[in-house]
C-alpha cells in the first residue's frame, strides 16, 4: 500500500526513529543468531562476547565477520536459524566453483524482500499502469523472482520472459507496450543490437524505465542505455545472501544508491585489515541484515567495493543513506603486475569513447614472468571501414585512455562488431589465461 | 488457510449450494464477456442471444464456442475484459506455429489460481513440512509459476530449480531432502536415467509425492514412476487458457481427476458436431471458466479427449466431479491410413511391456501413397545384450501389442538405450515426415 509518493512510510522515517528501530533490530538479530545458529554461538564465545554486549549500533564492530566461504562450508542449511518446516523458499548464488551458496527464506523474509524491491521500483516511478518485462533468469537466481513479485505487488503487468530468444523479447516489447524493463546492462545492449539487425527502432518503444543490475556498470554505460532505448536507467544492487535485489537502488536523482537502512546495517571496511572506514572512504561493503529470520548473517563481507556518500538528506526525501555505485567486486578484481584492475574501470573508459562499440573482453596472459593485459574492443561498424591510418589512431587513443585510468601498460586489439561473445545474464568480461599455465 | 483436510471449504460444498454458486457465476461471466469483450458481444448478437438468456447451467449450450484460433486472432489483448492497468501477469502458451496464445490475469485471477493449485497439492498431501522441488520451466510457461506460488502458499519449502542441469537437480534432491516434485513424466524418467548413471539410488530419496503433467501419460507409466522414485504419482491437468495447472487433479484415490466445479463449467462434446455428450461418453473437453476477470472465455475447446466419470461422491469427500485422465490431445492426434492414433495409446502399450525402456519415438512416413507408422523403442540394457533370436521375439511381441491397441499395422525398431532424444519439458514423441514431402 503506497504512502504518498513512497511505497512504505519507513522510507521517510525521521532519523532518530530509524536509529531506534535499527538498534532494536540489531539486538534482535544478534540474539537470534546466538541462540539458534551454533556457528555464531561458537564464534561469539571464542571472541568472549554475548548478545548483551551489543547495545548500540557502534557495537557491531565487536561481532565476527561472515564470509562467502562460511556460507559454502555450512552448505546447505548450517546457518539456518529456524526449523526447516518454516522455510518457504530456497535460492542459490551462481557459484563459479565449489559448493553453491544456499540462501533460505521464511514467509516473513519473503514479505520483507518483496516490499524492499517494491520500494525500489516505486521510487523510480513504476506504477500499476506499467508493463514490466523481466528479462533475467528465473528459478534459483534471485533476480528473476525478486523483481517479479515486487512488480506484481505494485500491480504492474508483469511479463515474465526471462532471458533468451531475444527476437521474441523485442516482439513482446512492441506488442505488449512494455514501459519498464529489468536486465543486465550487457543483455540490454545485446537487445539493442538485435533490434538494429531487425530494423526495430528501440528509441520509439514506449519504454521509460530501465532497471539494470547483477554486474557493475558505469555512468558512461548509463548514457548509452538511456540513448539506445530512450528511457531513464537506474542502478540496482543486491546479492542473494541479502535476499537478492532490493538492497540498494538509485532514486530519481541517479546519484548514489539508497540502502534500506531499516533492513541492513551498512559498514565499509578495509578489505585487508577489516577496520571500519569513514564516510567517503573506499572499501569493502559489509552488511548485517536486521530482519532476516531464516538466515541471520552477521557482518557479511560482500566483496563489493564502494563508499558511503554521507547522510545528507536526499532531495527525494528518503532518510536512508546512499552508497556510491559499486566500483568493483573483489571477486572480479584482477591483479596484473601487482596492480589491482577492475573490469568496471575498463568499461568506464571504453564506454566514454564514441568510436568504441558496446562489447569488450579483457584477456590476461603471462609472457615469461610478465603478466600482459590485452583489451579486445569492438569498434562501431561505421568506424571500422575507415582507413588504416585512422584505425591506428583510434587504437592509440583507446590505449592511452586505458593506461591513464589503470596506471599500467595495456595492449589493445580492435575487432569487428559481432566478434565477441554476447551474454544474456552476467557478462563474463575477463579471460584469465594465466590460470591455465 | 486449510479447512480440516481440505485447502478450502468449497471443495466439500454440498451439491445444491455448489450448483447455486455455479449458476450465479455463469451469469456473471457471460454478462462480463458480453459487456466488455466486443468479440463476444458480436458473436452473441449474431446468434440472437443476450446475457438474459443464460439463466441455468443447461443454457450454456446456447453460447458460442471459443477456439484456440480465436485466441490467436485476438492476440495480444483482444479478449481482455478489463483495463490494461488492472492486469498483473501475462503468460503465453508454447505455440508451435503462428502467433502465441496470450493469457492475462488480474490480481484476483492470480489469487483464485493460486488457491486452485494449492487445493490440488493439499489434496495429495503436500504440507508446510514438505520440500517441493519444481522441475519445470518458469517464465512464460504457466507450469512453473503456477505450482511455485501454490506450494509457497501452503508453506512448503519451494526449490525453484526449473529444468535442465539434471545432475545438479539430483544433488539438490539429496542435499535438501526433497519430498515432493513436479515435472513432466518424460523428464522424471530422464532424471531416473541420469541417477542410474551416477549411482544415485532414487528409491532411497525421501521423495513421497510426485505431480506429473503437461503431457498425457498412462497408468503403466504411473507404475514406472512410482517404482523408480518410491513415491505416489498424481496426474495434473491444466492449460494456460484456463489459468494454467490446477484445473483438475487426482486425489489420493488416483482414479480420475477432480475438476474444480466452482471455477470451471465442464462439458464434453463431440469434436465433429459440437453436440454435448453424456456421462461416460468420450469426447472433447470444453471449459467455461466461471471466475476469470481478465479473460472470460466462453465454452473453450481444449482439444483434449476425455469423459466425465459421473457425479458419485468420491471417498475423499470432495463434491467436485471427476474426469478421466486425458486420453489424447486433439492436437497430438495422428491420422494414419484414415485411423486416429494418439501417442498416449502407444505409450500405454509400451510402458506395460517389461522389456521396453522408458523412451520411444513415433515416426510417420509416406511410402508412395501409403502412410507408414514406425515406433522406435528403446530396450532395457539388460535385454539388449540377449541373443538375436530373443531380440526378434521381443520385436514381434511389441508389434503385436501395438497392433492390437491401434488396429493398424505398425513397424517396430528396437534401439539401444540412450539412442533417442531426451526432453526436459513436454516430450516430442512424434516425427511426422509426411509433412516434409
Amino acid at each position: 500500500m503506497p504512502f504518498g509518493s513512497y511505497w512504505q512510510r519507513e522510507e521517510i522515517m525521521p532519523l532518530n526513529q530509524l536509529e531506534e528501530l535499527r538498534v532494536k533490530r540489531l539486538r534482535w538479530v544478534v540474539r537470534r543468531a546466538y541462540d539458534n545458529v551454533p556457528f555464531y554461538r561458537k564464534k561469539m564465545r571464542e571472541m568472549g562476547i554475548t548478545p548483551h554486549d551489543i547495545r548500540r549500533i557502534d557495537d557491531v564492530v565487536k561481532l565476527p565477520f561472515t564470509t562467502k566461504d562460511d556460507l559454502r562450508a555450512n552448505y546447505p542449511f548450517g546457518l539456518v536459524a529456524v526449523d526447516k518446516s518454516e522455510l518457504v523458499r530456497i535460492h542459490m548464488s551462481s557459484g563459479t566453483s565449489g559448493k553453491p551458496k544456499v540462501v533460505a527464506y521464511t514467509e516473513r523474509d519473503l514479505e520483507n524482500w518483496i516490499n524492499m524491491v517494491a520500494r525500489c521500483l516505486y521510487m523510480i516511478g513504476v506504477r500499476k499502469e506499467d508493463v514490466f518485462q523481466n528479462l533475467v533468469s528465473y528459478t534459483l537466481f534471485t533476480g528473476g523472482l525478486g523483481f517479479h513479485y515486487a512488480a506484481e505487488r505494485i500491480g504492474a503487468m508483469v511479463v515474465p520472459t526471462g532471458t533468451g530468444n531475444t527476437e521474441k523479447q523485442l516482439q513482446y516489447m512492441v506488442d505488449f507496450g512494455t514501459t519498464a524493463i529489468h536486465a543486465t546492462p550487457s543483455y540490454a545492449l545485446r537487445i539493442k543490437e538485435v533490434a538494429e539487425e531487425k530494423g526495430i527502432d528501440t528509441q520509439n518503444l514506449p519504454l521509460r524505465i530501465g532497471c539494470f543490475g547483477a554486474e557493475p556498470w558505469s555512468d558512461n554505460t548509463r548514457k548509452r542505455l538511456e540513448e539506445a532505448f530512450d528511457l531513464k536507467a537506474f542502478d540496482s544492487y543486491g546479492l542473494s545472501e541479502m535476499n537478492g535485489p532490493g538492497v540498494a537502488f538509485e532514486c530519481e536523482e541517479q546519484n548514489g544508491l539508497h540502502i534500506w537502512h531499516d533492513h541492513y546495517l551498512v559498514e565499509i571496511v578495509d578489505p585487508e585489515t577489516g577496520e571500519q572506514l569513514g564516510e567517503g572512504e573506499k572499501g569493502e561493503l559489509v552488511l548485517t541484515p536486521l530482519t532476516k529470520e531464516a538466515m541471520p548473517l552477521l557482518r557479511y563481507r560482500t566483496g563489493d567495493i564502494t563508499y558511503l556518500m554521507g547522510f545528507d538528506r536526499c532531495s527525494c526525501g528518503r532518510t536512508h543513506p546512499k552508497i556510491h555505485r559499486i566500483i568493483g567486486r573483489a571477486d572480479d578484481m584482477i591483479v596484473v603486475r601487482g596492480i589491482n584492475v577492475y573490469p568496471s574501470q575498463i568499461e568506464h573508459v571504453l564506454m566514454n569513447l564514441p568510436e568504441v562499440g558496446d562489447h569488450f573482453q579483457v584477456v590476461i596472459t603471462r609472457n615469461g614472468s610478465l603478466d600482459e593485459i590485452t583489451v579486445r574492443v569492438e569498434m562501431r561498424d561505421e568506424i571500422f571501414t575507415g582507413e588504416l591510418r585512422d584505425f591506428s589512431r583510434i587504437r592509440n587513443n583507446v590505449m592511452r585512455a586505458l593506461q591513464k585510468e589503470l596506471n599500467i601498460r595495456v595492449n589493445v586489439d580492435l575487432v569487428e562488431k559481432g566478434t565477441l561473445e554476447r551474454f544474456e545474464g552476467k557478462a563474463k568480461r575477463v579471460l584469465d589465461l594465466r590460470k591455465e599455465l
